[in-house]
């Protein structure tokens, strides 16, 4: 007995999309490459050995970069197809004209007014997702400064932020038990303002959390493949056990991230050990950006955060060198080791005399913890060199010198065990400090 | 006495934001057109004489390409900084919680419902236009072939398309008085599925059409100003003389234009003669959509047709050759003549005998009605040569070579000549066989 409801529902839909979306990115990242290569998007695997045609002239190494562009453009047209569908049933109201009668006409009439706010904040969200392609697309192109890899989620989040504020928002947050008392006993507390700050600052951090854990082949796509799923299972706890009121918000997760990793998936399997394509700033954009979408429309955003675990770790490791405590080199991918074929830590040099205190004090530490490799010269005892801030260098300064794609399967095992923690404090720790965990 | 709530309303700060669009990206496309350059977005000006420094190495003809595209991002930006703005009078109802009372509940629920429903529409139009410049974008990096410059604004046109589905569009079409007996008297006709296929040809009419009335300096821009200026003077028409029911729709229209009417007078003062920069497809697409989106939403897609009449005659002149009836070189602008620093009309050569049938026709029409200029070879009289069927050559062919300026000038003219007759039609000619041209 196969229930035809069911598989014409919204849900069901965006997974035949979703499998469409994954095929249909396969294919045309496959036919892409090439073009992508003459238009001058292209970069060098400096992680692989030359193969013996190289020496003869051209160099096998050069790969297409920025394939996130086919599957961000395959994305939008799924979700552009998809844009009716959740709506089907108000628009059958609609069409077929159904008056209503006098008795029911308020709260008919009203479901349908917040069917359409859901509906605005739905497109604001694919507005913000195809600025965010765009911009990135741009970045990939001209190479942008540091200062627009921040000023392009801010702007992307715009229209997601407008819309939210049209839709006269909510700015309440739920305050952490412990700290009641303090605010006068109350469970939420209107941050106004502040609240889309945060929101701006969830765009930004996303974005750039991903592009910074990167380096290695299929990283990027990696991490947003166990991000992505994880939203989704959390999607499906909340859509079978969850309150009615948090499901429509649930389901649009739902909506903006299957075909998500369906074309993530296609992306992937170009962009693994070895890689036949980069994704470039596009991918990582676009994914941090998605993500951040499902947080602020699902209003769980602490949640999406939960499943960064160890793209906050990176940046907090990071953070010595990124303020410049510590010298930071242009590049701090791990070190390709030719003659066998695997990477190590790659170094910062530097005299330690140059350190100013702070430098001094979080280079002691980071020392006595051994989260550092460091190395003095022999011939002269002030020049040292340290193992880059990266969890990339943490992982080979933890585990040894390892091979590209089993560095990549530690990552990827580490983000899969982080979503699990996040699963328990989720579940079963935010119990303790927090009423109202429903969503 | 100054009216504050006039000076606050939203056409208003549209126009203010406007002049900030104009001013913010005549700044940028100063600064980055290095940029563009450098990222191998460049192009030569054919039509200018080289100076004295171009012998001796670089030449000074190279300029920016694709400047359409900061433009188009300053224009996102301000749109995305104007979207709560219309509706900041349902915020202020909603969040300072006003209850409705029981006798008001219906109308004011129902009000928020159509205006949930034009904001949706609204965030949906600018979505649209953002994928355009997403992908005019690509097209000028990647240089796409002819059959995406059909698939792009298809895809683009899609958010507007089912937005105005799930809103349960209208797809009602006004029939003309005389075949009004034909379908039994009646004066609107619902074409159902066929209206969206009307309205995404719009689309792909628009965006196309500018992109092919183009080869000299400014002629792209200047042609979107005085349409887009146009449809400004008509949406004024219809929001000081019109019917209530048609100005929310005028005003949408007015939001979506203002600001594109900034930021190409900036990009104008630009890419006028001699040119500084050019605007690339990425800003022919920009405008052409632009357009469609406020003929699609406003539902006056019959009026802005009309402002594309130079258009329309360049599309008719041009068919014999974009269907191959005439052979059709690979580029057919004017042919700069350095000598005499003019421009005059460029040739496509080729043997009479290898004419078919079709071919034969429409060149004799075309020369009796002395609409081409005709040369046959003196040595061989079946090598024949006729000008190319553009406007720009017919133009030079009535009125003699003509400098780059005064070409460019005699072209706005005609636009602006056509916009009048547009108008003539519009609140002259229609009466005659519609009943209702109210919009
Ligand atoms: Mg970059
Ligand atoms: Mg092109």
């Amino acid at each position: 007995p196969i229930d035809v409801q069911m598989l014409l529902s919204p849900v069901a839909l965006s997974g035949l999309l979703s499998v469409l979306a994954f095929l249909f990115s396969y294919q045309m990242i496959g036919i892409t490459g090439p073009h992508l290569i003459a238009a001058g998007l292209s970069g060098k695997d400096m992680s692989k050995k030359k193969s013996k045609r190289d020496k003869e002239g051209e160099d096998s190494r050069v790969i297409p970069e920025a394939a996130g562009l086919v599957a961000g453009a395959v994305y939008l047209g799924i979700m552009f197809l998809f844009i009716p569908i959740p709506y089907a049933h108000s628009i059958m109201d609609h069409t077929l004209g159904s008056q209503p009668t006098d008795a029911n006409v308020p709260s008919i009439i009203s479901a349908e007014g917040s069917e359409m706010r859901t509906f605005a904040a739905f497109i604001a969200g694919i507005l913000s997702i195809c600025t965010t392609l765009f911009l990135g697309f741009v970045d990939d192109v001209f190479d942008l400064k540091w200062r627009h890899k921040l000023q392009i989620p801010t702007l992307a989040s715009l229209p997601l932020l407008m819309t939210y504020f049209a839709n006269g928002g909510l700015t309440d947050i739920a305050v952490p038990r412990f700290l009641q008392p303090l605010f006068g006993g109350v469970t939420f507390f209107d941050i106004g303002p502040l609240y889309y700050l945060y929101m701006g600052m969830l765009a930004v951090f996303c974005t750039n959390a991903i592009n910074i854990l990167a380096g290695i082949n299929g990283l990027e796509v990696g991490q947003s493949l166990v991000i992505g799923v994880s939203i989704l299972v959390n999607d499906a706890v909340i859509l079978i056990f969850g309150s009615p009121e948090a499901h429509d918000l649930h389901q649009l997760s739902v909506y903006f991230l299957l075909p998500f990793v369906g074309v993530s998936a296609a992306l992937w399997l170009y962009n693994k050990y070895p890689a036949q394509v980069f994704v470039g700033d596009t991918y990582c954009y676009f994914a941090g950006m998605t993500f951040a979408v499902v947080g602020i429309l699902g209003h769980f955003s602490k949640t999406v955060l939960l499943f960064f675990i160890p793209q906050i770790m990176n940046f907090l490791y990071s953070t010595p060198q990124l303020f410049r405590f510590i010298p930071c080199p242009r590049h701090r991918l791990p070190r390709f080791v030719p003659k066998r074929n695997h990477l190590d830590v790659s170094w910062a040099f530097f005299r330690e005399s140059e350190l100013k205190a702070p430098g001094r004090v979080v280079l002691s530490v980071l020392r006595r913890l051994r989260l550092v490799k460091f190395y003095r010269s022999k011939q002269d005892s002030d020049y040292v060199a340290c193992s880059n801030l990266t969890l990339l260098n943490l992982a080979l300064h933890i585990c040894g010198p390892l091979h590209e794609a089993k560095l990549m399967n530690y990552m990827l095992a580490l983000q899969v065990l982080s979503s699990m923690i996040a699963f328990g404090i989720r579940y079963g720790v935010a119990g303790i400090f927090f009423e109202v965990v429903a969503d």
